[in-house]
């Protein structure tokens, strides 16, 4: 028998916000205190936290700390504020959770009157760094309830990269409805793919789907349509980096080949979603900027280069529904987006 | 300039077999002597030697080398013959090549009199295996010349796995008609697919593009939908390990979803294969033996198992064409290969 052991993938500490290095994990469990925006930087850019949501929610908390500290030597400004805003949001283009989150630190913190900020604005900081935190683990909660409906009990899950608690922060996207599903004793089973190049669905997913109980088996990429045509996949679930106003959804490199897949074995693939992450502002997935990453990450033979775009885009088209923490929004889904998203 | 530097996956020794051990490549590129049944059976087991063609040839020329040793201590026998066959044959279940060239090794030596074989035999096993040598490598310059007619001049080609000299021991398959398309200056381009578990693309094939001088890049097999989506794919050819009498066609997982995938592009999918690939005693691909290998080759977290086919089936529905030694065959694939297979 499987006990859970609790993990949390991101703490405040009395001078710093500690994270769980992702990087490191199934392996080693190790949790690495982070101070200055710099550093924090760095740890979203090399994955050492990541997910979509959770890396909003670093972010903040990043600003909020070093906030804090820059408070306490008279040198927080709001020219300090937008630097440190804009280090941040350069580190990753496509997820929108991680603007959002920034967005919402600067307006929180404007209206404060001087030149120089002191306490008081560190710790509004502190308070809305908690608060996105607080948002982001409330919508995963609805998430879950809302896509667990959707599933049939002794289903067969296919769900792709990690989009657990250690993509949010909170009970997850794609895995809180797969979680949620089990908790109600719906007899489900998952099958996660592996997620090339880095590996967070046999590296994060299988590690995490092992801590809560949940039956899983890893697959390659490569593997998913042929355990499709065999019958053996009943659902679809996965979750997104930014959706746009027309329902194109862009998540990890992968996602859009499992659509189509899904499409053509007449299986239904499901996003999961929260509303931080809908950028209404692109009316379409074209726009969505799609971040490539090193060759290392693939390491090909030497001689021969690599490519490696770390996302790709899935057209609404072939999307039967996106979970929310607002319910579950049909096709036509440009025109539900618009009804909850303003 | 990328200077070809000549190599070779197998070649006769005064006392073996040495082969180039392809798990370790492309960081080492060392040699091995192989000595006997049971170590030649272990190099196929473990990939050390791999590909559908190259394993027959290794397999034969195995038994040739390992009857020689047998024969000098008067050990060659028709059960010493039909315990090697057997032990080689158990190692790799899908790829047919394999068995087609342990038929013909034991074939060439029925007919021999005596409960003791001498060195009339060993020599007889020795000019068979090099005839399967030469055959598969005859048939590789004839699939790249029939291949290369349905290459357009600028293509960018996407393969999968390795299909080259590593794989065949002579020009290759797949591989072959992107060689040939270079060597008549067709200005091709080349995207290769990773190929978890085993890395056979970003591994081998990339290290033999290079070598070969033809440009490509490599991209994990999640990526591949994404730039048939751009319009960066204009064909999809890879090879195979076994082929069915309608047509469907076993190769390395991720076959059937590139060619579902490019179905879903209107991009054509071709195979190109040799006739000792062909089994048409299998009325269809459901009936061809698919390989499972262990977890560790996807080493997912501690707790969650790993499912590893190695191989699936491609439905003839979704192939424009299989590029073989006897020319291209076209739909209807069963009256095409009923045809040139007897």
């Amino acid at each position: 028998m499987t006990v859970p052991v609790a993990f949390s993938p991101i703490e405040w500490t009395p001078s710093g916000v500690r994270i769980l290095d992702q990087s490191r994990l199934p392996e080693r469990e190790v949790y690495v205190e982070i101070r200055g925006i710099d550093p924090m930087a760095e740890a979203i850019r090399s994955l050492r936290v990541r997910g979509a949501p959770l890396i909003g929610i670093a972010a903040a908390m990043g600003v909020a700390a070093a906030a804090e500290a820059a408070a306490a030597e008279g040198s927080l400004t709001p020219e300090w504020l937008a630097s440190a805003v804009e280090r941040l949001r350069a580190t990753r283009p496509t997820a929108v959770n991680l603007r959002w989150a920034l967005d919402r630190m600067q307006q929180r913190a404007t209206g404060f009157a001087g030149r120089s900020w002191g306490r008081d604005v560190s710790q509004a900081l502190r308070d809305e760094a908690q608060r996105i935190w607080d948002i982001e683990a409330g919508m995963c909660v609805a998430i879950g309830q809302a896509g667990a409906d959707l599933i049939a009990p002794g289903s067969t899950v296919l769900t792709h990269c990690n989009t657990g608690r250690l993509a949010t922060g909170g009970l997850g996207t794609a895995l809180a409805v797969i979680s949620e599903a089990h908790t109600r004793g719906m007899d489900i089973d998952v099958v996660v793919t592996e997620t090339r190049p880095l590996r967070q669905g046999a590296r994060l997913t299988a590690w995490e789907l092992a801590r809560l109980g949940i039956p899983g088996r890893v697959i390659v990429d490569g593997a998913a349509a042929a355990l499709m045509a065999k019958g053996d996949i009943d659902v679809v679930i996965t979750g997104a980096d930014r959706i746009a106003a027309n329902g194109d959804v862009a998540n990890k490199i992968g996602t859009y080949a499992l659509a189509v897949l899904a499409d053509a074995h007449g299986i239904p693939f499901y996003v999961a979603a929260p509303l931080s992450t809908f950028d209404t502002s692109l009316p379409a997935g074209e726009a969505i900027p799609i971040e490539e990453r090193g060759p290392e990450e693939i390491g090909p033979a030497p001689g021969t280069p690599a490519f490696n775009p770390a996302f790709d885009v899935t057209p609404a088209s072939l999307i039967a529904g996106i979970v929310t923490d607002r319910g579950v929004l049909r096709p036509p889904l440009d025109a539900a987006i618009a009804a909850v998203v303003h």
